[in-house]
């Protein structure tokens, strides 16, 4: 006997029970109840050296694995429900690391209204791999990422760059946002999670709905403190830092031109103002006062086409 | 630009549409209409080197990683929808491994009648892993591990034993006999995946069930033929394969002493012979012929202890 079946105990205890699991960790898969009729589901991995460095706190390193999957959420308008926890360790990972990295997960899943029901071990020689399948429901309508239209205003929910600073390992999922700029009465188009840079994630926005283009305002941009620190005072590095660093995960939403956003709500002032504005045509242009030129969508994707 | 996006592109058409799919591949998160108000859910991953030789053809990896997660739902007698897969490849992987390693899964979910709606990607310098989540359904009632009681008699839905010898690569999550079992009128109590063993499995049945023991009947055992071919003619070193080897996923079940398993279905003749019967008090016997010995509950598990 090794110890799966200890730790898979000790995990059902861990994470304990909650409304609507009907049957928990420990057997076969898990039963529960769904909100709701429609699910929104998503599942993302965190890989060491990838997502994170091999040194960072393992608590962290959960806390991202979980926040990554609920800002996929929160960019639907979606609400957390359960979470399922896939963990590959490395073979002879400290156990005081492996209490730290649930530790966290549990955290995050708290922090975010969601309850782990189930998911599997196994130890590897590698790196450790963290996938967390997240599954929601919706209480307004789906926030789709392919609903812009030229002349929509463009939005964002907070500031943007430097992430690597830590704040890729510490931020919170919009979550408060994402159901708001949902709501029945909301007038936002489209949104997407801002997690492999701006410019390529509006790029990714403005395909999908139709292959539009876009303009941002470089002094409308909402420059992180970290994007300032990273570019010692170097405000064009900062711009550039908030346009393409990625890892943000604060939500871009477009608003029709002469709609206005309501009242109340969870947005700051920043969020209410517009970074720019969608084009009929294709291409991204940046503005700075008197200056406009053409930039290309760059950002963070997994190059698969080397292999 | 790299090949994440175009990757992920072609992924939403690799896997396409399907009834109750709202929003598939190619969002934030995929929107999914759930058949039933209960959702049953698990999640395990398949590593290179711990659940396949690295050698292996990439389309069985992809097979084998949807169908230990429909086996897992089929051992609770629900009948699968939905597929979010994980894919962490890596780094330099060849091209056409991923077409097949995507054509296996595809080729799976499609088999057992599940659909992928979701998931991501990443390369590493590591090994191959491959993370299924399956979300899927009740029509009968949930079969349950923890609901054995003594003096039911155990049963299995299929050979066991050598399943090293390609049957753990190639075989069919047992989703028919699940979900018959599952039914209304069956009397089936408890039920559970033999992965890690029968013997290691219908220890962690017997401890769920509140810690009883059982008697198997060695001449009653279904041995497969590549139990018997692993072990040369050696008798009791098939009977030991059958006992212990694992991935066979097949379905272990227990019946009331004095109920009977209605006609028709699709359990095979076998399967409705019994292959020995629950104990109330802890610790696993083996009767063979005259000889009642006790036997270890031996089988495969992660050894997390170690770490």
């Amino acid at each position: 006997m090794g110890g799966e079946r200890k730790f898979t105990a000790g995990l059902a205890r861990f994470f304990g029970g909650a409304r609507g699991v009907r049957i928990g960790i420990g057997d076969d898969a898990a039963v529960v109840r769904n909100p709701a009729r429609d699910s929104v589901v998503c599942c993302d991995p965190v890989v060491a050296s990838v997502h994170f460095d091999g040194d960072a706190d393992p608590a962290l390193v959960g806390r991202k694995a979980v926040n990554r999957n609920l800002a996929d959420l929160a960019a639907m308008g979606a609400t957390p429900d359960w979470l399922l926890v896939s963990l590959v360790l490395p073979r002879g990972w400290p156990a005081a690391h492996r209490s730290r990295l649930l530790r966290g997960i549990r955290a995050a899943a708290r922090a975010g209204g969601a309850h782990v029901v189930g998911g599997d071990v196994a130890t590897v020689r590698g790196p450790l791999v963290v996938t967390v399948t997240a599954i929601g429901h919706l209480q307004g309508r789906a926030l789709l990422r392919s609903a812009a239209r030229a002349g929509d205003l463009l939005h964002v929910t907070g500031p943007l760059g430097g992430s690597r600073l830590g704040h890729h390992l510490r931020f919170s999922p919009p979550l408060r946002a994402g159901r708001w700029l949902a709501r029945g009465n909301s007038p936002v188009r489209a949104a997407i999670d801002v997690s492999d840079g701006l410019l390529l994630d509006l790029h990714t926005m403005l395909q999908a709905s139709g292959g539009l283009g876009a303009e941002l305002d470089a002094r409308a941009l909402p420059v992180s403190r970290d994007a300032l620190r990273q570019a010692r005072g170097d405000r064009d590095a900062a711009i550039r830092a908030a346009l393409a660093d990625g890892e943000d995960h604060e939500l871009l939403f477009t608003v029709p031109r002469r709609r206005r956003l309501p009242a109340g709500g969870p947005l700051t002032a920043a969020a209410r103002r517009p970074i720019g504005r969608v084009l009929a045509r294709p291409g991204l242009w940046l503005v700075d006062g008197d200056t406009r030129r053409r930039v290309a969508p760059e950002g963070h994707e997994h190059d698969l086409a080397a292999s």
